[in-house]
């Protein structure tokens, strides 16, 4: 029998979410499963790291019959806990972040937890996918999820990611008979429409709390956003070096350097 | 007289640090200042947003003849506020984030506080640069950085950046007669090599301090990294677009969808 792959899980929603519990039972069915995952929510924390403070790391009974910790910091400190000190010396086949409870498409990416767990492991030549949910729900319905994540992780597991990439899935809030199919996409051109939500505490202070709407410009039919509209589940290639590469000649060109 | 550009200044080292005023008297020569920054230190904050707590927003009498505000949440936050909450309704002709204290090449990009404020203006649509010195100390010298900073910032005014880019300014810890001028770049293919230090607390109790090494693969010498080994500023084009654009096609030829 050939060795199973070593699949390292880790999350944003912490390690008691309903998400990252269906997508462990998930991969128990393809490799030896390690869960390395917050101990807290980190929705949000985008690829924060913990430099001012210490980290807490504990062994966590939570998963039946598989090995997991929990850990005080945020999903890119997990993965470089799980990388460096845990599963030192060991090769991980593959990381897998999330079920997120929640849209990641389009710059969401950026801001998202789920895919900083996943980009983190590309920075560190790890393949990567975040799964995501078009569901805020905290306890949103997983179980349509479970072929097409399955699916996708054994096309990874056998055709490979390419190197420096991460793939950002987002699965529709759909039953398993609406989802048409897979589309690999861009990240479409949209971002959050803030509203501040101005209010006053029992003390008579005031605090703002963040809110607001998901705006999409593009009318592009090659997006992540179209995809989910349309029933689609999406999958971006995400690509940890920024550089906005025509931008260089652009800046050559009209700046005096 | 032409009216005064807007511009807008945070940054991730709050906004006690020595960075952030150096950064606000080199800005008040050039336009109207408005400062909207972080309370305490948000270094590694990386893209992360407040949305599991509200946030708290005080006026600051921290700067002489400057209106400034000081924020508890992330540098994004503090920029989502500054444009959707206390300039609504204004025009802000650029943002300016730093100057960090501490580098900020290659992936550092993607941990950077400094640089998140940057990258959430582009997504916003205003110009901006985020600005990081070479050195980590808390009483780092900045005296020799002013001129530089006042030209990119005039020559951004003036020239222009590409849309959806944000600029990722690094300055090599030298002095300015040292500085040999001024390189546009690529972000080096690079990481930083963790390494977990354990040790056990006055109540028994494990912790580990993550740290680690900068190690570079990249040879090649259009980077952010040869730039500032070499002695001159680094400027690289930050696109939040982080689509892997290459491996759509990989993924659609490789991949059975």
């Amino acid at each position: 029998m050939p060795k199973k792959p070593l699949i390292l899980v880790s999350n944003d929603d912490g390690i008691t979410s309903k998400g990252i519990n269906h997508l462990v039972e998930i991969m128990k069915q393809i490799g030896e499963v390690v869960v390395v995952a917050p101990n807290s929510p980190q929705s949000g924390m985008g690829h924060a790291i913990t430099i001012h403070d210490p980290l807490k790391l504990y062994k966590s009974e939570i998963f039946d019959s598989v090995v997991a910790y929990e850990c005080s910091g945020t999903p890119a400190d997990c993965v470089k806990l799980a990388k460096h000190h845990i599963l030192k010396g060991r090769k991980i086949d593959l990381v897998v972040s999330g079920i997120n409870h929640g849209s990641n498409v389009s710059v969401s990416v950026l801001y998202s937890g789920t895919m900083s767990a996943a980009v983190e492991s590309a920075i560190e030549s790890v393949p990567s996918i975040g799964f995501s949910l078009c569901d805020y729900d905290h306890d949103a319905e997983f179980s349509h999820t479970s072929s097409f994540i399955l699916d996708i992780t054994k096309q990874a597991l056998k055709n490979g990611i390419p190197k420096g990439i991460a793939l950002n899935v987002n699965i529709p809030k759909k039953s398993k008979e609406d989802i048409k199919g897979v589309k690999i996409c861009r990240q479409a051109k949209a971002k959050w429409q803030e509203i501040f939500d101005e209010r006053t505490d029992p003390y008579g202070r005031k605090y703002l709390w963040l809110a607001g709407d998901f705006v999409n410009y593009d009318k592009g039919e090659d997006t992540d956003v179209w995809a989910i509209e349309n029933n689609y589940i999406s999958i971006v290639p995400v690509d940890y070096d920024m550089t906005g590469h025509y931008a260089i000649s652009t800046l050559n060109d009209e700046w005096e350097i």
